[in-house]
Parts: C-alpha cells; structure tokens; sequence
C-alpha cells in the first residue's frame, strides 16, 4: 500500500486490499455508505456490516448524477437524523464520488468524505482533485462544489471485476493526461493499455496539475481537453454514452481541431488517431450538429459567449494563450472539425 | 466610507451612497443583480440599470430561501447562458444573501459573488462569515456551503427606508453578540439601541470569531446561541416568525437554560430578561413543546444524537465544556426551560 498527500487535505491510499484497512474508521462518527448498486452486492453489503455504517443504494449509470438523486440522498440522511458529526462514504465510480461528494459539501454546510473509487475512470480522475458535480438538463458537471475529502481509498483489487468496457473508459483519461502533460504516459499507454504504471502515474500528474490551481482558474482547465466536445456529445446522447467513450472521441476532435488551427503536426495527429482507432469510436444516436453546438455553448469554460478550447501543440503538451489555458474559437474555425465527425457516422 | 478586509478574501465596504462606487464593477464579468421583491422598485431597477446588469427577483420572506426558488434562479441563468465568468449580486435582506450566496457556490462550481444586504439584519449578521444556506421541510438552514463574497456593501443609507420591524430583527444579533462575546455592545444597547455604532462593533466581533474558526468546527458554534431554540421556534411557525424574532426568544430561552444549569447568576438573567421585554415576544400560532422539540432534533450542533447548546455564564461570555463551545443537555435539564416559555403563550 501507498499513501499519498493530497493537498490541502486529502490522503490517497492505493494499493491492494485496503477495504480492510483500521484507516476507514474515521473516529466516532456516525457512518453512512452510499453505494452504487452495481457494487451492492459485490462490495457495499459487506463494507457497511464491517464499518457498522448505515448503507444507502443509488442507481448505476450518468443519469443517476442528478438534483433528484441528490434531493433523495438529503432527505434520507435528514430522516436517519445525521447530524453534522457524519461521515459520508462513496463507493462506486464517477457518478458516485461525484455526486455523494456534493452531497457531502452541502449537507449541513459540510460533513466528512471518503471517498472508494471502484473504476478505473473514478480512481484516475472522478476522485482526483475534489471536484463534486451533479449534471443538469442543460449539461454535464455544472451544478458541483470543490470540496476535499478526508481519505481515498483506491483498491486495485476492485479492478480485476471491471468490465473491458469500463477499462477503456479509465483509458480515456489517462491518454488525456498523456496528451496535455505526461509525453511518457502517452509513449506507456502506446507499448501497453494496461500497464499497471499507468494508474499511480495518472493520479500523480492530476495531483500536480490540481494542486497549482485548485479551484480552476488558471492550469486546471487543461484537465478539460477532449472535454468540450465530449460532454456535448454525452448531453446529446442523453447520457447513453459512457464518459470515457465520449472523453476519447472529443480528444481525437480537439486533436483535430489543434491540427487545423496550426498549432499539432499531421504527423502527431496520425500518431494519436491511431491510439483512438483501438476504442469504438461512433456517434451517438441522435447525434446532430446543430445539437452539439447547442450543448457546447452551455460549456462552463465559455467565456462571454465564446467557445474555448483547451488545445495541444504536441504530444504532452497543452498551450497556453496570453496566460490563459483556452482559447476562443469561432464557429467557422471549429467547422472542419465538425466536417470530419461526420465521418464516424459510418466509422472511424 | 470604512473599508474592512475579512479573511480569507473579502472586501467590506460600509458607509452611505456606496451603490455609486465605481468598485461594484468587477472587470469584465457577466453581472446578475438578483434582487428581492421588496427593494425592487426601491433599489433594484436603478441599480441593474446603472450597472449594465440582468435583473432577476426573487420573492420577499423566509419562504422562498429553499432550494426550489435556487433551482429557479439556476435554471434561469443556464437560460441566460451564464459561463463560469458571472458575477452575482445579492441584494436584500439575510434571505436574499444566503440564497444567492449557495447558488453562486454550486453554479459552475463557483462564480463571483458580492453582497449589498439591505436590512440590518444582513448587514450585522447575514452577510458576514461566508455561511450560505437553503432551508429544507426538516428545517432552517440545512443545506449550504461555505463560500466567501469578493466584496460586500453595506450601505447604511439604506437602513432609513428600513421598517421598524428589521431594526428590531438587527437588533436580536446585535444583543446575542453582546451576550455572548462583547459586553461592550451590550452596555451600548442597553442606552441606546439605535446607536449606530452598534453596527460596526458587531461586524468587527463577528469577524473575529468568523477568522479563528471559518468552517465551524468550533469557536465559530458559539454565534448559535440562542438559535437552537430560534431555529426551531422559526421551523414550528412555518417561517411565519421572523429571524429577529425567534432568536430575540431564543436567546431569553437559552439565557434562562443558562440559569436554570447553575451558570449564570439571577442577577444577570434579570438584566437580559428586561432587555428582551422590549421585543413583543410570543409564541408562534400552531407552536407545541412536542413540535419545538422534534425541530431542535434535527439541528446542526446535534451530535450523536444529542441536543447541544451554547451557554453563558455572564454577559458577554459563551462558556467552554472541554474546548467545546456546545454542551449536551438532556430533556429533563431542559424542562424547566419549557416549562418556562409556556408563559410566554399570553405574554412575556
């Protein structure tokens, strides 16, 4: 097992078998296990029995990310009587520590957080860096506070009963730190996907990046590359597609979208089409230009009415624009890009 | 015009004809005036107009601080297309700051907030801490976040529109102030309870109990006296009774709680009890010991199941039980206390 220092507050604790652990016991509070019922069986049942916490089941999938699971969670620990001395546990993957964090952050004005990522995608990056969010009908992630949990707990073991699926969805996260900040994550992911390495060294440069500007003004924004499309083409597909499908697709877009700007090589951009070649790649149904335009102007990195884009100028390496980590793009520049998505119509 | 820095963040500006300064225009951003029904006409037509502003209003009274009067205001601003670049200003009374203020914490994670509270109570209380907050059906204030305003403007200017109702609404905190921290504020209430000195002072000692303790762990615990009982007096009123009110009760309620432990001396509690005569104290249509205590049940200093309360054992002091500013007390400790407010259903 290793421990790792999140700052300002968090610590990280990954390895093998840690649900075990004296270190989930966090004093005298009273303990309440929020679940995603795809782990119910498989972890949440026996968890809350071993930590004697009360055990509340939300239902699996994005669509569970929203203000009426959160209103339910609320009433829930209102009609259990919790009081401010709680400690809340989410088990389960982005959906949960994201929505069981925003819970937390405005239960009672804060209550403490654990947080036991159970996917490969909620272990490198939905836990990481104390963003809580819950979706809206207007979009993806833009209701959420920041808010630090006192500990997670990432358990490799948890990974061995992934789904393929959801492997490739971690996977799209991973490749998104290699492509803005981590040339040598890139160049492991290329020999081999499942390079175990490529976890810890994820978190690790998450960490970095989180930690320069933790509440998202500045650095943090490059996090958000292959995310502007993605979370359109999530809000268009009404959630049906999976974060790390969408995540994939809109870095090979914003990869696109770099090259015709200028500013990536052909070179390099064959090199990162041909790493996203290896996922499914279509659109979702429903798709419609006009929808995703629609969906990307709800984004929370416009600024005054413009489209920013997070864009990268090589393998590892994100720009910056007169100190600022986007960049304004009109429609008529984002319009061969678009061209090109209608091309995974059929497919990539 | 006094300018006062608030840790961590915050730029307080008190004086008169402060809507005027140019320092209300932060940059570039979006601005949002959100105003309350009730200074509508009074304030916030002109001032939306004066600073390029969208204007939204919300419904005056305790009422409408609940979170679907928040889903409105953020359902409305994804309309707007509001980015992460929105300042929001609040202005009205405590209802208006809270409410905005938690909105301004979840939309987008985070956008610029200021505050130009409108009542004394906003300005002395309210507005001051970074506290913000929804009630909920199990009561006051239960959900919220901690979220610091890049500025406030208190305008005292103001405060000669304000009904003779809010001056006595002030003045419940500006007395609980003086009881539990600054005997100073309390011998200058005695005299003469529209000193306005009494504002500044009670700013300056709220910001020093706010600065050694933001999140409330626990110094920041003793500001809740006499809101125990007050919150959950407002609770069994269905909000019908104001703030002022029920902590004007509250604090009588808890003083005599003090009494009744054996801390506080006859002598004292006699001084204190003259004071509160001068509210028309009684109690809420619809209110029953069952009910109070039910409401006190799901109070946010509850711990373990317990009813804890801020106590004093002089004017001008909250009392310390082993570093803890609260202390549990038991239903039969509490009972004469009860016993004592029944008198109150005719008159104090």
């Amino acid at each position: 097992m290793k421990k790792i220092l999140i700052p300002p507050s968090t610590e990280l604790y990954i390895g093998r078998n840690l649900l075990t652990q004296e270190r989930l016991y966090l004093g005298k509070l009273r303990t309440v296990l929020i679940a995603d019922e795809g782990v119910k069986d498989l972890y949440a049942v026996d968890l809350a029995k071993r930590l004697h916490a009360e055990l509340l089941v939300i239902p699996s999938g994005e669509k569970a990310k929203s203000l009426e699971t959160a209103t339910f969670l609320i009433d829930e620990l209102f009609k259990m009587g919790c009081g401010r001395d709680t400690l809340l546990i989410a088990l389960g993957g982005g959906v949960a520590t994201d929505l069981v964090g925003f819970v937390a952050s405005i239960y009672m004005r804060g209550v403490s957080l654990i947080l036991i990522p159970t996917t490969l995608l909620a272990i490198v990056d939905a836990a990481i860096g104390g963003k809580t969010a819950i979706d809206t009908p207007y979009g993806k992630n833009l209701i959420g506070t920041i808010y630090h949990p006192k500990a997670i707990f990432a358990d490799l073991d948890m990974l061995q009963t992934l789904p393929e699926k959801e492997w490739f969805n971690g996977l799209a996260e991973i490749l998104k730190m290699g492509l803005i900040a981590e040339p040598a994550i890139w160049e492991m992911a290329e020999k081999n996907g499942r390079d175990p390495d490529l976890i810890l060294k994820t978190i690790q440069g998450k960490i970095r990046v989180v930690e320069e500007d933790p509440r998202e003004w500045g650095l943090r924004r490059i996090l958000n590359f292959g995310h502007t499309i993605g979370h359109a083409l999530e809000t268009v597909s009404h959630y049906e597609m999976s974060h790390g499908e969408a995540v994939a697709l809109g870095c090979a877009a914003e990869a696109h979208l770099s090259l015709c700007l200028g500013y990536l090589s052909e070179k390099e951009f064959a090199q990162i089409l041909a790493m996203y070649k290896r996922f499914a790649l279509k659109l979702p149904k429903g798709y419609a230009r006009a929808k995703l335009f629609q969906a990307m102007a709800h984004d929370k990195k416009k600024a005054l009415g413009e489209i920013r884009f997070v864009l990268i100028d090589k393998i590892g390496h994100a720009m910056l624009f007169e100190g600022a980590c986007c960049r304004a793009v009109t429609q008529s520049e984002l319009q061969p890009t678009l061209d090109w998505m209608e091309s995974w119509k059929s497919s990539l």
